[in-house]
């Protein structure tokens, strides 16, 4: 039971394998060596052109708290029987390193290093687990919110939730989540307080049946709430819900803000289309429809091409938890570790899975903007040493179908990371949420309309620089070369 | 920020609605009604023939708790500007109900209260959010957890999905869960420690490309583990990863517990077979085989139908998601509501989707097991005063069906709630977690095979007493009238 341990920490929410190997190292001595990791994922979740990183601030905040607790300590002791010198050790282990970053809002693509860390061997492999954890589900959820938002357009998209997320932390972070890729508002009132979001909503079903029927019920709503949605389908939707809520509003007049009605079961095309009928004929044409019921992308693409007459959109189970895909699969790999004589050195890791393959080295990521239409040409890694901003003429090629190149000139090479935690300390200080998401908006201008379209984008090119690239081809000779030898041997 | 309140409650984790629907009860004086709220969902998930319910220590933990904060208070007043006095009522709110609930472990079906809360309307009221975000995640996986493991039978099942979770919360109890419904074990260390569960892992790709080869880093880690699994596949699975395990394995003999290796790519069906070969005529014929790599029920069939030999199948995302459903839609209705005469009313909410329409009143649910066999014969949902365990014969039809019905006698009939929370008091002591997993192994055993089926399971029986079921008539066509007089007047 949580309860049980007032001094829960972070700092053990990783997998065992993570504690196993730090303490390898630590034997070994080796654990203080330098070491180079990117967090990035593979391909774009739902089959969108481009993903929005979020994730950003709750990293931070458990780097900085980095440390085993008292009873963390105890449990690996007395529980899982690590040795007595290896727990001293570990009592003392902070992040120390330093974290470059994108910032959240940025857009994201497949085969990307979002975060790199540059640290301690031992510590780099503690913090995996989590950091990831953390990532995966934030852009998800942001990358989902995104996606509505583009089909949802100038009405209002609120995040409702809760009670279907993937426990509690789930619905918070998704809330957050979901204000990054554009939301306006959360049902959640904690997300409200702990990031100070817009939050929304009225009443539910029980409100009614409490009162037993819609005109108590609204009238009594009514009574302590200045803005009224009377949520109609309780009985009956178009018999009973709809007059009702139009009779209390005549009733009261201006003694209320009557905002508008809310749907939440039946076929909303067709009664969105006869309630903004009803409430019109009533002298109410500024009075809203809110819709909730199972929506996403999907549905509420299809309900518009019904000529549906919704103002605002409640959307829940499908946004958080990402429903037609409720899993990034970010990776965090080792690109280069310091040897024995102090000098770095590249990491691969091959794989049967060709896509599985890492690209080694200490990079930097690009975002190549042309500067005539101010669009973007694509993202460009290099070695850490290159610098594309001093060039005139980059030449991009796709990683994989090499041929397939382009030559960029007058063009502006933004830099993608930032440091956000340099040894140890905590250096970038986090935007309001509110300016995070008018990022994303600004960002997605930068994009061409065919890499954002919901079903079938086209790729937006993330290219290695031929320096990259080459390097990449070097180190799989070697480490095939190895295994050759092994073979020979 | 979170670490911004050192006081962050779980009062406020509920849908803004729920706070408006308090002050209007508040405002008419009707808060104190009892009412009664069922919990339950419509439709198993996944296809399957049963759910597993989880979800009730936390719970219970939060009911226990249910406190606004000070800063919860402050949000309430300063930022969402509810009124003083509402406010000073709110201060005072403590969960003061009763609680009647399945316990965990029990296997549920659709469409029957598996938690039944009897409280003040604005209690009641106040904490649905919070119950059904808790029982939908954790009912999930449990769920899932049980699905794999009645496809991985003997065979060990492990839990490795914190890195694809839906943020912390969905880490952590989501591998409590997977423990409820079969798993031996979690990689996550702080579920390890807060649910007391055994935790596994050895070793990552990043260990061996720490030491740059298979030899190096298998010995290193072999220093300080005795208890060795080799990660054989970071450069080439079988002319590296597995003869190099075994190399070592060899050279340290007794100094090591060579339990075996990991696979976590390329094409387990045959590798498995070859690293067993390996394995086998190397003299290591106990050596286990462990596999991981984006697993599931279906692929783990499909493994096994050809021929993979595996012996530990670690299992992250698709469990801790619930990939291929990542939301059960259980949901809180009101059934019953005290009147101003202080007596009991049935409440019922219709709908335009006839499987939305409520069951109303107290109710029973009881397990009818078949004396002669030992199976259970489905489950039986009865008004609160009724007592099949009296009865010598029932007739159980099926509630929409109502033609396909049958007859039973010489049965047992097993109330499935417990009361858990006594006006406030917590009365209920949960089991230890290896308990609850051994009463879902007892529990399975009193179903036919044909509701443990993965694919195309038979419907399990819930059914209602012909009292309920007229009870519910009479209801509906009251609501129904009540439209019908609204349309004409």
């Amino acid at each position: 039971m949580t309860e049980k341990y007032v001094d829960d920490s972070l700092a053990l929410h990783t997998d065992l394998y993570q504690i196993n190997m730090a303490e390898s190292y630590w034997a070994d001595g080796i654990h203080n060596r330098k070491a180079v990791f990117e967090l990035y994922f593979r391909k774009l979740p739902f089959g969108n052109g481009y993903a929005v990183f979020a994730g950003l601030e709750r990293m931070l905040e458990y780097l900085k708290n980095f440390k085993l607790s008292e009873t963390d300590i105890a449990y690996l002791r007395d529980e899982l029987h690590y040795e007595a010198d290896f727990i001293e050790y570990l009592k003392t282990v902070r992040f120390t390193g330093s974290m470059y970053s994108m910032v959240e809002g940025e857009l994201v693509f497949a085969n990307e290093p979002i975060v790199r860390i540059e640290a301690p061997l031992v510590e780099a492999q503690l913090i995996e687990t989590a950091l990831l954890n953390i990532v995966n589900y934030q852009t998800l959820i942001a990358t989902k919110a995104s996606r509505i938002k583009q089909v949802v357009q100038d009405e209002v998209a609120m995040e409702f939730g809760t009670r279907r997320a993937q426990e509690m932390d789930a619905a918070i972070w998704g809330a957050r989540a979901s204000i990054i890729g554009g939301f306006e508002s959360t049902s959640n009132v904690r997300a409200g307080k702990l990031f100070n979001i817009p939050v929304a909503g009225t009443h539910a079903h029980a409100l009614v049946q409490a009162y037993k029927n819609d005109y108590d019920a609204f009238h009594s709503y009514a009574k302590r709430h200045k803005d009224c949605v009377f949520l109609v389908d309780t009985y009956n939707t178009l018999k009973s819900g709809v007059p009702t809520a139009i009779k209390v509003a005549k009733e009261l007049g201006d003694k209320i803000n009557f905002i508008g009605i809310r749907l939440d079961s039946g076929d909303i095309a067709f009664l969105s289309k006869e309630a903004r009928r009803m409430l019109d004929e009533a002298g109410f044409p500024n009075a809203k429809v809110v819709v909730s019921n199972d929506l996403d992308e999907y549905t509420i693409l299809n309900l518009k091409s019904q000529g549906a007459r919704v103002d605002s959109w409640g959307i829940g189970t499908k946004l958080i938890t990402a429903y037609d895909q409720p899993a990034l699969g970010a990776v965090y790999k080792m690109v280069s570790i310091e040897n024995e004589n102090g000098e770095m050195e590249d990491t691969i890791k091959i794989s049967a899975n060709a896509e599985k393959v890492t690209t080694p080295g200490l990079k930097k990521v690009f975002r190549i903007i042309n500067k005539k239409n101010g669009k973007s040409e694509g993202d460009y890694i290099t070695m850490a040493d290159e610098n594309p901003q001093a060039e005139n003429r980059i030449k991009m090629f796709h990683p994989v179908h090499t041929f397939v190149s382009k030559f960029v000139t007058n063009f502006e090479a933004k830099e993608m990371h930032q440091l956000v935690i340099d040894q140890g300390e905590v250096v970038y200080e986090n935007p309001a949420l509110m300016d995070i998401r008018q990022y994303v908006k600004d960002n997605l201008k930068l994009l061409w309309d065919e890499y954002k379209r919901s079903l079938n984008p086209e790729e937006y090119p993330v290219d290695l620089s031929q320096k990259c690239w080459d390097n990449k081809m070097r180190n799989i000779k070697e480490a095939r070369d190895m295994v050759t030898e092994l073979e020979q041997n």
